[in-house]
């Protein structure tokens, strides 16, 4: 395809590498104010008992604190998705992670060892792990005053006959998939600086990825209105998705901070990271899919049911993305889908990258090929016949555009048959195959999906984009830069993005959905557009041409048809500014996408577009100790278009990355409520060296709707991995795993069992 | 006067005061970063020497030394107003500020070791510290490539018959004045940090007060385009006129930044603050002034001599105000005017709050009251037949608008007159009057004098306001948030001012000339409009009333004439966002004010506004010790509107402060090129225990052009402070003065002259 662009379309490097390799970047973590005095939390030491009393006189005696709060000292206001929690716990803790003092102190050494000093005395309660056994009849109960363990959350959906299709079905496959808790594992923990100024504004610098809802949450925790609270956002160590709802750190570090008229900073170390991190949810998907006998796809019926933990953040409100995969990857006419959610003593879970979506893909995908082998099908070409298409309106009303699956499917086979691998002597090879579907155009999941900018262009030619979106090192600073330096027709090197304080930039829902190349690129353009109309307008009067004729490119303002009569713009910026009644450029635009919020039925079209992906894996199995090597992932995206290819061949990668490590590696261990990982020795994150080879091809729809033409990619490369790998785990040595990681110990144990059936048969 | 105005006009708290007295500012001098270094200049040893061999070994080899910087190390790139300098000399020093070398190392300890480290070898040479001796033929060459000690730069200014008007006159006066080195002695010294980022962009947090000249100059003086360069200016601790130019700290602290791959820091320390901080420029004004016999104004004849020290700053453009004084300060038809500024082996200097009027027009005052005395007329009656009046066009062009002369000198004679405090025994009481003339509306000195604005409203009702203004602890925060928030009829606490980051801030001039308050407050004014348009235009939608039947106040947007149906702005703002196609609120404003440069004759009505300023001082004088005790001063001004009356007397108050030192106990000793004065034990700021009573009175003219009619202010109060005391001493004692400081020695030598005279007589 011819891309008439300067900029777009091609590779520029992000905006934070350099700085970031090189050791220079700025982190969160290195902020030290003057006066900063340094938070601690204590937490609870049960995952279920009742406080009976916290002594924390010898904490205060110790020099050099400055304050301790526990949950007596403060009001309690609850805060979190349900309202079910407060920073200071009161009365009983819930799960370990739960907060029951805290303290602030001149170092940090000093708020450690004030912790120690705190005696806290609790009478252990009957607790509850399993969200099957918190049901039953007098089971402990997690919240006395709910009067059961069944949380009011519930995600139900019907459309069409679902029964009769089941029961006209060809061939129907039934199983449950079980995933475990995972953790974002940030190699930057988590960190809240609170600092109230004179004025009692309170200023935080923050690991939040969506500052204006934190910005309203903090304020509500605190009790005070929004306008009060500011938002700083410096370089962090990752997030995905860990940022995307308040946390106790935050409330607390504000509550101490307006305690000893201070900063103070509260900074999560690796093993508090692996406790109060927000995690995966972990969960099982009950799902029956049937088919015809072509293969193609009559009804799905899903039931998840959701271990909450002691208390509601995002991660229990996965099941709607779920639900979007249940009824939208591939076309599926009957459609069935209810939750169950359930308090336990657990830790609870936030939202993290692909957002209830790798674990429904699981499911789902690993059926697909289930169904193939059950009907003789090539499973590519059982995916291609039930593959939705550009015009289709889904169960959910989801209006599908611009999408690719089929091409996505041929590109994804294609890679992975290419000159394979030499296979090892003894170990079994497979290929396993999965798609996904996921909004590419934002998620009206609040009132308003939008995103603001303001651009301004200087007399030197630089250009600030002031953008609402927030970069948690996903790459949108650059693409940002580019759609802006695109629009305008200026170097790219000359755009300059900020976008690290709620006081100065627009407003912005946050960076989650995949949402912010869409959101914040169209934005951006439209404000580019303005400036660009005013530039041209003062280039008119320059060039004695009529701004019509005129147009920006290269950094030239030039006239259409003579491209020699031409002024440099900044030199146009200058000359309009430096001159009687003079001015400056600055524009404004926000875009919010015409789309709608799902109703109580989970209908309506949620995102202004929909993307598709395929990946293939291609791997390799040793019976003898079950290690599982993967050679190469082929991972088609339709990406609309690609803006900075090699920054979205990125994001892939390190979709992918996080994608094996959840089919094969990580597995936060919970055990009677205690997190038993601690370090990254027991957590284990995939190395580079433990990488396979990785072929990226990025499909271009051109989306009508998106920033020209792209869509959202960035949890598309985690979201069909442990599908794909599952498959191809089936396809090497014909064992189904439906349980996440498929550790060697896992394989090793399946391939015995699978040989002893085999041999008692 | 009924002021219809919820916040106007009403005292304000100035937003960084409850701060800064609680010691809770985060001053630039505060700022740590990751990775500093620090950085130490070497300064010349000699006024005047030829450098012989640099030897920097010793110095490169001590342990932390990071890297040590000559002339030879760098490119020389010429800067300042008459790029007559360059920031690390080469060949040879020209004075004691002189930058020889510059070292960075991992603490400031460190890098002040390895100055001591450095070997320079010089070869002294004759040099010439007096104005009219280095004019004379064979004096030492300061230069020796411009041949002359003379400067190329000259005021001359001419308008009408002035040797007729001498000659005609009925009585003529003249004088020389001799005004000597003072400078702010700014709390806060100087500091840089520069921090280049692996893009090669420059970031500098700066003390400058001229954000966006200081960007291109730095940008020209380190031979990359302006574009590359980010200014940052954190709270200072003052700057009354230092920061208007760039000055070599900027430029070394860059230069060894690019060197070290480091953030560098360089702070002077207060004997470097003593030594290189810019000065009040030295002068000798002679100045002759001819009447008729009835005491109006026939002529004056000016000449100015300045010592231009060794280098060109803004100290020796300072004619261009001193001539507006000279033509401007009362009625008078024929002027002349014409300068001598020539190079010396002095320090230079920058400019200083008044910028050449307060030396001026002590002076010009000095020679009202003279001519007072020779004509017999009351110095108050004199003051009012020749004061200007709204609709003259001054001998420079300046078009008078509102005016309050007469009534500023009605306002300060009562006040002086009121219930005199007791004299003491043996002491002599005087009064003396002196008014002043200043640009209120701006000040065109570069081609645009203006300023941009954005404003924004938040969801939350927070109103951000994006300036240009540049805040020096003048106020200008406070006092353009008030405007923002009477424009918009919200609460003032609601309203936020950002303007410390040119990346993120519109254009502006800088703070000078009194300029802020009248150009960035329209500016703010204007933006706020916009969006008050935008946000009644939401609510019509929510009122069911068209836009123009809506107005806000007091954070209610309600209807006309009917006030109870009403909403709250943020509730408007809130339901205008979170709708399909909904929005948020921005909007932005340049204001340009309608002024002309100066042409080459000095013709062009420059300012939007002018004001006036009477003051009147009461002191007692002890004629056995020769000290000066000032016991009140009445200060009126002209300020269009006050638009935060208590600020407006707080400026005054500091204007009176530096005015009274400058009068009476400030010097900076520079002797043989050498600065003497090294600490605040020599250099005598007034302590708070010895200020006089102060009366201020603010004359509302409510101006036509000004932000709800308000003129500047920033400088009034300090120009006619040195005038109004040396003429209340001579109507105490009988002597005139005609130098500054009016010390206790200089007293009691004249006393004793005067009483051998006197007795010789």
């Amino acid at each position: 395809m011819t891309q008439p662009f300067d900029i777009i379309g091609k590779t520029v490097p992000k905006r934070d590498g350099a700085e970031k390799v090189t050791g220079r970047t700025r982190y969160l973590h290195d902020l030290v104010l003057p006066r900063l005095a340094h938070g601690k939390i204590l937490r609870a030491r049960y995952p279920h008992a009742r406080i009976v009393r916290i002594d924390t006189s010898r904490a205060r005696a110790l020099p050099g604190v400055l304050a301790v709060l526990t949950g007596d000292d403060v009001e309690p206001q609850p805060f979190g998705f349900a309202k079910d929690q407060v920073a200071l716990k009161r009365r009983k803790v819930r799960c370990i992670r739960d907060e029951v003092a805290a303290v602030a102190a001149e170092t940090p050494e000093i708020a450690e060892g004030a912790l120690a000093l705190i005696d806290v005395e609790y009478e252990e309660l009957a607790a509850v792990f399993d969200p099957r056994a918190a049901l039953e009849p007098g089971a402990p109960l997690v919240h006395e005053e709910l009067g059961t363990n069944a949380h009011h959350l519930q995600y139900q959906f019907t459309r069409g006959d679902v029964d009769r299709a089941f029961a006209e079905a060809a061939a129907v496959v039934e199983d449950t998939y079980t995933l475990n808790f995972v953790t974002p594992a940030c190699l930057g923990t988590m960190v809240a600086i609170a600092d109230w100024d004179a004025a009692d504004t309170l200023t935080m610098w923050s690991t939040t990825q969506v500052p204006f809802l934190y910005q309203r949450d903090l304020a509500a925790a605190l009790g005070i209105t929004g306008d009060r609270v500011r938002v700083l956002q410096p370089p962090i160590g990752g997030n995905f998705g860990r940022g995307l709802d308040l946390y106790p750190i935050d409330v607390i570090a504000a509550l101490l901070a307006r305690r000893v008229r201070r900063p103070v900073k509260i900074e999560f170390d690796r093993v508090e990271e692996f406790i109060a991190c927000p995690t995966r949810e972990p969960c099982a998907i009950r799902l029956r899919t049937a088919a015809d006998r072509d293969g193609r796809l009559l009804a799905r019926a899903a039931h998840v049911m959701i271990d909450n933990g002691a208390y509601t953040s995002w991660g229990s409100t996965t099941p709607s993305v779920m639900l979007s995969t249940v009824a939208g990857l591939y076309r599926v006419p009957n459609v069935r889908f209810d939750t169950t959610i359930v308090y336990t003593n657990n830790p609870y879970s936030g939202s993290m990258r692909g957002y209830g979506n790798p674990e429904s893909t699981f499911a789902v995908e690993s059926q697909m090929d289930e169904l193939a082998e059950r009907l003789g099908i090539d499973p590519l070409e059982l995916r291609r016949r039930n593959a939705t298409k550009p015009g289709d309106v889904n169960p959910q009303g989801f209006v599908i555009t611009s999408f690719a699956m089929l091409e996505c499917l041929d590109a994804a086979a294609e890679e992975i048959r290419k000159d394979p691998p030499p296979l090892r002597s003894g170990w079994k090879r497979g290929v396993g195959y999965a798609g996904m579907f996921h909004v590419g155009g934002g998620a009206r999941v609040y009132r308003s999906d939008g995103c603001g900018a303001i651009v301004k262009l200087d007399d030197f030619g630089r250009v600030t984009l002031l953008t609402g979106a927030t970069e948690i090192g996903q790459g949108s600073d650059t693409v940002l830069a580019m759609i802006v330096a695109e629009t305008l027709g200026v170097p790219i090197e000359r755009v300059d993005v900020v976008n690290s304080d709620t006081s100065v930039r627009p407003w912005d829902v946050g960076t989650h959905a995949s949402r912010t190349t869409f959101v914040a690129g169209n934005a951006a353009r439209l404000a580019a557009e303005k400036v660009k109309a005013q530039l041209l307008e003062m280039a008119a009067a320059e060039l004695e041409e009529p701004a019509a004729r005129l147009d920006v490119k290269g950094g030239f303002v030039f006239v259409k048809g003579e491209p020699q009569q031409r002024l440099p713009y900044a030199e146009v910026a200058r000359a309009g500014h430096f001159r009687h009644h003079g001015r400056v450029l600055v524009a404004e635009a926000f875009y919010d996408p015409p789309t709608a919020m799902l109703d109580k039925d989970f209908q309506g079209n949620i995102s202004a577009a929909y993307t598709c992906a395929v990946q293939a894996a291609l791997l390799d199995v040793d019976p003898e100790t079950g290690t599982v090597e993967v050679r190469r992932v082929a991972s088609a995206h339709d990406v609309g278009r690609a803006l900075n290819p090699g920054a979205a061949e990125g994001q892939v990668h390190g979709g992918i990355h996080m994608g094996l490590g959840y089919a094969l590696t990580e597995h936060l261990v919970v055990a009677e409520g205690q997190v038993l990982t601690q370090s990254f020795m027991d957590y284990a994150v995939l190395k580079a060296d433990a990488m396979p080879e990785i072929v990226v091809r990025l499909i271009e729809t051109v989306d009508q709707e998106g920033p020209f033409g792209a869509k959202g990619l960035g949890e598309s490369g985690v979201i069909p991995v442990a599908a794909a790998v599952a498959n191809a785990i089936k396809n090497a040595i014909g064992i189904r795993f439906t349980e996440l990681p498929i550790t060697p110990a896992r394989v090793r144990a399946a391939l015995a069992a699978h040989g002893a059936a085999k041999d008692g048969r």
